[in-house]
C-alpha cells in the first residue's frame, strides 16, 4: 500500500523515521508543504485551507491512507480531512490520538504533561482528547516555543537547550508521570528532556503513530520505498532533514501543489 | 506622500518605528506577508516572486515610494523590484545599501561585523556592498539563527539570549569596530548586543534605512498616518507586534493579495 505522510515542513520526518521501522512493507510518499511553512502561527482556517490541499494532491498521487504528521494540521484539520476522504475510503491518522493513548497507557494515576508549540497548546486538542477519555486526569499544558528553532538548527544537546528547556519544565519536574512530546520536532531534544524531567515517562508522539497505523494496516509486504516531495527548497529540506532521520534524504523533488482553495467558501 | 513599507512579517516594524520619526510628516502603508513567512529559508526565486506580488499590491493601493524593510527581500528582489518599479517612477529602498553606509561612517579603520539570519548571511548582499565600497575591509560575516525566534517569543534579556549571543559572538569580541545589525528584529536584542561586544559601534539598519529615505524624499508635510495590512492571522501582528512598536500597531486589516506569479517564466 501506499501511504502518504504530510508535514508542513521537516518535523514529520520524526514520524516517516517511526513508520519504516513500524510498517517496512508499505510504501511512504512524503510530502514537505515548505512553501508555506510554518503552519503552527495561521490560522485555523488557513490551515485547514493548505490541509486539504496537501491530501487532495497525495490522493491525485495515489495514496490509499494518510498520515498526518503534524500536530497543528492535526488539531485544526483533522475533522476535515477525515470527512473529505472518508467518501475515498482512505483513512487519515493523525498524531494527536495515538500520543494520548500511549501517555494513558504509561500513566501511574498521576498528571500528564503536554509539550507542545504555543500553536499546538493554544488549539487544545490533546487536552480536549485527554479529558475525553477521563477528565479528572491533571493536565500540565506547556508551550515551548524555542524547541523547534533550536532541533532546526541541530542545537539539540548542550548548555543552552538546557537552560531553555529548564526555564520551561524545570517548575514541572517531579508533577507529571507522563510528558507528550507533542510536536514532531520534540524527540530530537530527548536527553535534554530527560535530564530536565527525570522520573517522567517522555512519549514520543511519532512512534505512536506508527504503531497505530501497523495496527490498522499491517506491517505491507511490499518493497517500501520512500520517496520525498517539497513546495519549495530541496537544499534545505536534505540539510534539515538529516539531523532528523540520521541520513540525507533521498530522493528528494520540488513539486508544485497549486495553490490552496479561497479562505471563504460562499455558501 | 504615500510610502509602502513591506516585510515578510513583523520585523520590518522596526524600519516602520523609524521612519515615523524620521519623516512623520509621510504616510506609510505596512504590509506584512504573513501568510508567506518567513522568506528566509525560501528559495532566491520564491522571495522573487514574492516581492513581485507585494510591491504590485501596495502601488495598486497608491503608493508612492516603496521601502523593503526586509533582508532577504532586499538581498533577492531589489533589483528585479527597482526594475518594475522604475517605470513607474516610484523609488526603491531597500535595507542593506544604508546599513552598509552608516558602517562605513562608524568605522575607525579596523573590521566591520555583519549579523544577520542564515538566509542574509549567505545571500552575502552586506558582504558584497562593504566590498564593492572598498575590498581592503576585513568583514567578519555572523549567522545568528536563534535571534529571530528569541526576539519574536519577546525574550530579548537575561541568562538564554546573553549565552545564545556569546555563543555567537564571543569570538568576535575586541575584533570588529562595527556590527551590522543585518536583521530588522535585532534592534530589539540591542542590550544583549552591547554586552557581549563592548567598544563595538552597533548600527541599526533600521535606522540607517529611515534616515536615506528621509534624506531622499524629506520628512513630508501631512498627517502622517499609519495603517496595517497582513495577509495571515492580525491576533499574532498585534500581539508580537507590539514587542516591536512598543504600543499595538493600529488600524490592522487582513488582505488577500493573491497569488504570487509562477515560478518560471516562460520565455
Amino acid at each position: 500500500m501506499r501511504i502518504g505522510v504530510f508535514d508542513s515542513g521537516i518535523g514529520g520526518l520524526t514520524v516517516l523515521r517511526a513508520l519504516r521501522e513500524a510498517v517496512p512493507g508499505h510504501d511512504l510518499l512524503y510530502l514537505g508543504d515548505t512553501a508555506r511553512i510554518p503552519y503552527g502561527t495561521r490560522s485555523p482556517i488557513t490551515v485547514v485551507r493548505y490541509s486539504l490541499r496537501v491530501a487532495s494532491y497525495l490522493v491525485d498521487e495515489g495514496v490509499e491512507a494518510l498520515v498526518v504528521a503534524c500536530n497543528t494540521a492535526t488539531a485544526h484539520a483533522l475533522p476535515a480531512l477525515r470527512q473529505a476522504a472518508d467518501t475515498l475510503g482512505i483513512p487519515v491518522f493523525g498524531v494527536v490520538e495515538p500520543g494520548v493513548n500511549a501517555a494513558l497507557a504509561a500513566r501511574r494515576g498521576g498528571a500528564i504533561a503536554v509539550l507542545g508549540t504555543p500553536g499546538t497548546i493554544t488549539a487544545g486538542s490533546y487536552q480536549r482528547a485527554i479529558a475525553a477519555r477521563d477528565p479528572s486526569i491533571p493536565v500540565f499544558a506547556v508551550p515551548c516555543p524555542m524547541f523547534v528553532p533550536l532541533v532546526e538548527e541541530g542545537w539539540t544537546d548542550g548548555q543552552v537547550p538546557l537552560l531553555i528547556a529548564e526555564t520551561y519544565l524545570g517548575a514541572l519536574r517531579g508533577k507529571a508521570d507522563v510528558a507528550i512530546l507533542g510536536c514532531t520536532h520534540y524527540p530530537l531534544l530527548v536527553s535534554t528532556l530527560a535530564e530536565v524531567l527525570p522520573g517522567t515517562v517522555l512519549v514520543d508522539s511519532a512512534r505512536a503513530t506508527a504503531a497505530a497505523v501497523l495496527e490498522a494496516l499491517g506491517p505491507g509486504d511490499g518493497a517500501g520505498t520512500v520517496e520525498y516531495r517539497v513546495t519549495d527548497n530541496v537544499e534545505r529540506f536534505r540539510e534539515v532533514g538529516s539531523r532528523f532521520l540520521g541520513y540525507a534524504p533521498d530522493p528528494v523533488s520540488w513539486v508544485d501543489i497549486g495553490p490552496a482553495s479561497p479562505p471563504f467558501i460562499e455558501p
